[in-house]
């Protein structure tokens, strides 16, 4: 199969790539590193990224950016910051990239343990989460071709703990590499419209 | 209690009223009709109204618009309708009342059963409400002042079946007066970050 990950380079995409790259091509996106420059929060920058990279079996976003703050500061604008960029940048690149996806090709987006289980400062990124675990399932039964259309919803990282592991105090944390094989089910299974939770 | 109903005109939002105005005092407000104008997308609308109304005990949100298309005819404009409207809409009413809902009062906000249970052209309607059900979850575990935080997810209403009836087929429909009983045990119980399935 032909795959893209957008945000590859991160730590969730260099795992995934590691774990596909062996029996896949793999082609990574991001906005700075990567094959590719892409910013998923401009239309036509995703379209130049599918325009460039040609028809493709799957595509996966491992990419998306949310506010973090306490409820009582949170403003409608820090909420429009995940909303146009996480919930958005990921649905567009499904809507964008229909034209460019093979018959009964997949895609597969990320949302986060957050949607189901909050942490302080964490509404936006449940908010999010929530969007695209719901939007995946309406997708699902509507997308054209046998094209499928998964969610993996990571918990905390192993890998981030050093960076974020005060604000997920009692979260059982979970390798890049375990969380890689929930993109796997999706691409190279069958199921569609499924939040697999990586936790 | 004082009560207020944003939506009091809709079908669900008389419902509603009539189920609480016999023990509390209701406030209705709504784009057109009600006892006070409200423009749901206008922070300046939202916050004149609640000073208007002053101090609250429960606000009920029954109100919100999204685009209803085919997933291939989306485009992200038209998700933004609805990320706009029902889902900031209603989160705006939580932050700017904030300010106004007094210690131990309660928000309830409305989802729609196609955040769980999808059907053709409702893509957007079911982000909106996997947004609203996670954000209130979230929301719950960082409100001060023993204020709750619910939402209510409405199947299709009986009432509604002439206008949408086609687009639920094999839907078991609910009434209005059902429907009323969730936000009821919203205000008058003691949960919090709960979504109640109201079909």
């Amino acid at each position: 199969m032909k795959i893209i990950i957008i945000g590859g380079a991160g730590t969730i995409g260099q795992a995934i790539r590691k774990e596909l790259a062996t029996r896949h091509e793999v082609i990574v996106a991001g906005t700075k590193h990567g094959d590719i420059k892409v910013d998923m929060t401009d239309k036509q920058s995703i379209i130049q990224m599918y325009q460039t990279v040609g028809k493709l079996d799957a595509v996966i976003a491992a990419a998306g950016k949310v506010h973090f703050a306490a409820l009582q500061e949170m403003s409608a604008e820090n909420y429009h910051i995940g909303l146009n960029d996480k919930l958005m940048g990921q649905v567009n690149l499904v809507l964008q990239g229909l034209a460019y996806i093979q018959d009964n090709g997949s895609f597969t987006l990320t949302s986060g343990i957050l949607s189901q289980d909050p942490i302080r400062y964490g509404s936006s990124a449940s908010m999010v989460g929530g969007a695209l675990e719901s939007f995946v399932k309406a997708a699902a039964i509507e997308l054209p071709r046998g094209i499928r259309i998964n969610v993996v919803s990571p918990t905390v990282l192993t890998e981030s703990l050093d960076q974020y592991g005060e604000y997920f105090h009692g979260f059982v944390p979970v390798s890049a590499a375990k969380v890689a094989l929930a993109y796997s089910k999706s691409v190279e299974g069958a199921q569609t419209g499924q939040t697999y939770r990586a936790n």
